[in-house]
C-alpha cells in the first residue's frame, strides 16, 4: 500500500501527456487545458466511447456540479488522509466497472496509474472484478485499460503472467469457507459450488498481482457500489484480517457516497458497523 | 408545478427542431420523421454517443413493442391525469439518470423541455443526481443536457448560479436529521456524517434552482428505479410534507414501472404504503 | 426448446460471417480471428456503439482474464450439459439487456441465433424485457438485435406479428393473481395495477412467439442479474410449471455467476432453495 499524496486531484482527465505528471506535481489546482489529448485520443480509439465530460462542458451545463467537483470531490474528498489516493484509486475504479460506467474510466484509470497503482494491479482488479461484478463489466473496461497502458507505452512485460506461482493457500479456513458454502450452494446450483472452489478460492484469489488486502478492498467497494451488503461481512472481515483499519473503512464508505450515490454508502453503514462490532481489533 | 398538458407524446425523439412545436401542439398522433436530426445531430456531437432508436428501428426489430409503445405508453401511461407531463419529464430523467441509460436521454430531455421543466430545473436535477445516483451518473448526462440546452440556444444566464441566495432552512427539522445520522453514521464514517450535512442538507437542498417537492420527486424516483427503497420512506415523506399527493405518489410508482422494471415498481409498492399508512393526510 | 449443442463457444463474436457456421462447427478450440468483421461492421453501424473488446484486445490487457474466458467460461460452464446452448443465449442475453451491457449484446446475439434461439424469439425478449427491466434497457438493445438481423438478412417476414392470436388464458390462475396484485397494489398506484392485468397478463404473456417457460427463464434471468430476488419465487414457479428442472433452474444461477457477478449468483441460491423446498416435484 502506497501512501504517497496524489500531486493534484483537481478534475482528472484534463490532465494530459504533455502536461503529464510534471504539472501534476506542481499542484495547479485547477489545470484548464483547452483540448484534453485524452478526449482527443479517445475518440480516435474505436473501443473507447466517448471519455466523459471536460471541465468546461460540466460547467456548461451545471455550475454548481462543477463547484462541487472542484471543492467537495477533488478538493476535499480526494484529499482526506484516512484514505491514500492509491486506494481511493482503487475504490473508484471498482465501483465504475461494478457500475459499468465505462464512460468515465478513462481520467480515472490515469489518476490510478498516477497515484501509485501498478498497471499489473489494474489488470487483476478488472480480472477479479470479472467474477464479482460480472463478465461483461469487465469487458467494458478493457478498452479503456488498453487506452490507458497505451498511453504511457505499457507492454506486456509490465502485465502479470497468466499462470504466476500462486499465494500459498490457508488451507483450513479454505475448507471451513468450501464446507459451508458446499452445503448452502451444493444442493442448489452445484456448478456455481464447484467454480466458486476451483476457479475462484484455489485461483484467483491466489493470484500475487494484486495483494490479498487490495484484492478485499476491491471486492467490498464493488459490493457497496451495486448495493449488494450481503456479502459485505465476509469480504469485509477478510479485508480487515489483511490489514484494512476500520478508518479506512469507513472512508471506503465515504468515498463511495460520491461514486455510487448516497443511498447506497448509507445502505452500508449498518453492515459496516456490524463487522466493527464483531471483531475484537 | 406546472400543470399543462404535454402537446404530444408520441414518441419522443423522432420530433425535430424543423418540426418543433408546432407539430407537437397539432398533437399528431405518431409523427413519422424520415429523418431525426436529434439523430443526426448527436451522431456529430462528440460527447453524446448515439442516441436511442427510432420508431423505424424499434419496428424492425420488434414490432410488437413498437405498438407498445404507441399505445401503453405514450398512447396512455403519459396523458394519465394523475401526474403531469412536466412531473413525468422529471421522474422519467430521475430514472434514465439513475440507471444511467444516457443512450435515452436525448429524447426526454427534449420531451422534458416541452413539457415545462425549466433549463435550470435540469441543470438542479443533474447536479442533485449525482449525489443521489452517483458522480458517474450524472457526468454521463452532462453531454446530452449541453445537446439539448445547445438545440435551444439555452446559455449561461438561464442556468443556476453557482452560489445563489439559498432557501431558509428549517433548523429543528436539520437539528433532528443531523443528531439521527450522527448517531448512526457518525461513528462508522465520520467523513460521510459531515458532508451529508456540509453539502446535502445545509447546502445542495437548500438551492432554490428545484423546489424541495421537486427535489424530494428527484430523489424519490431515484431511489425506486434503483432499487434502494430503504430511503424513500425518508424521502417520499418529504415529498408529501412539501405538496406531493397520494394519488401523485402512486402514479409515479406506475410510471416508474415503466422506465425502471416492474419488478421495481412492486418492491416499492409496499413501501409506498407504509409511508402512506403512516401519515395522516 | 432445443437440445443441441453449441457448436463452437469459443470467445464467441470474433466468429465473422465469412467463417461462419462451417468453422463453428468444426469446433475450432480458440479461432483467431485477425480482425473482427462484427467490429468492424459495429463501426459503421451508426447505432450500435463499440462492441466488446476481441480475444486480443483481452490477453493485451488482463492475460489472465483471457485464458478464464477461454477455459472457465467458454471451455467448461458454456458446455456443461445441465443447460442447453440455446437457453444459456436466452439466459445471457437476458442478464446483459437486465443490466444495460449493450456493449456486448452483438456476440451474444449471434451466438444464441447460432445456438437454436429464432429471430422471432429474440424479438419477443426485448419487448418481454421492456417491461421486466424497463423501458430503456430494451431500447438499448434494438441497435444491436437490428444489426444481428441485417448480418443474417432476417426481414419483418420472421418476426411476430404485431398482433398474433394469443395463447388461451388460465382465467382461474389469472383470477387469483388478480385478485392479489389488486389488494396490494391497487389502494397505492391503480395505475400500475390496471396495467399489469391488461397488457402484460392479458396480453405481452399470453404471446406465442416465445414459450411460456421460455418467457419465465427469461424473466428469472433478468430478476437474478439485476439484484431483484423478491420476485424470483413467483417467476420460477411459473417456470417449473412450465417445465424448467431443477437441475437447469439451479444451472441458470451458476451461468448467471459469470454473467451477473458472483454476489448476484449467491442472493439468488437462497431464494431458488425456498422455491424446490415448496414444490412437489
Amino acid at each position: 500500500m502506497t501512501t504517497k499524496r496524489s500531486p493534484s486531484l483537481a478534475w482528472p482527465g484534463n490532465t494530459s501527456r504533455r502536461l503529464g505528471l510534471l504539472a501534476l506535481l506542481a499542484a495547479a489546482p485547477l489545470p484548464l487545458a483547452a483540448v484534453s489529448p485524452v478526449r482527443a485520443q479517445g475518440a480516435a480509439a474505436p473501443g473507447l466511447g466517448a471519455p466523459g465530460p471536460t471541465r468546461d462542458e460540466v460547467r456548461a451545463v451545471a455550475p454548481a456540479l462543477e463547484r462541487y467537483a472542484a471543492e467537495a470531490l477533488f478538493g476535499d474528498l480526494w484529499r482526506r488522509p484516512d484514505l491514500s489516493p492509491r486506494d481511493r484509486g482503487l475504490v473508484t475504479l471498482s465501483a465504475l466497472i461494478a457500475r459499468n460506467q465505462a464512460v468515465e474510466l478513462p481520467r480515472y484509470f490515469d489518476l490510478a496509474l498516477e497515484s501509485g497503482v501498478r498497471p499489473g494491479e489494474l489488470s487483476e482488479l478488472i480480472t477479479h472484478l470479472a467474477f464479482y461484478a460480472g463478465w461483461g463489466n469487465a469487458m467494458s473496461a478493457v478498452p479503456a485499460a488498453r487506452d490507458a497502458f497505451a498511453r504511457r507505452g505499457v507492454g506486456a512485460d509490465q502485465l502479470p503472467p497468466v499462470s504466476p506461482r500462486l499465494l500459498s493457500l490457508d488451507e483450513a479456513a479454505e475448507a471451513r469457507r468450501a464446507s459451508r458454502v458446499g452445503e448452502d450452494v451444493g444442493p442448489v446450483a452445484p456448478g456455481l459450488d464447484r467454480f466458486t472452489t476451483s476457479v475462484l478460492f484455489r485461483d484467483l484469489w491466489l493470484r500475487p498481482g494484486l495483494a490479498p488486502r487490495d484484492r478485499s478492498l476491491v471486492t467490498v467497494s464493488a459490493l457497496i457500489a451495486s448495493g449488494q451488503v450481503a456479502q459485505v461481512p465476509y469480504h469485509l472481515n477478510r479485508a480487515m484480517d489483511n490489514g484494512l483499519t476500520r478508518a479506512q473503512a469507513g472512508e471506503v464508505v465515504t468515498h463511495l457516497a460520491f461514486y455510487a450515490g448516497w443511498p447506497n454508502a448509507f445502505s452500508a453503514v449498518p453492515v459496516v458497523k456490524g463487522v466493527f462490532e464483531s471483531r475484537p481489533d
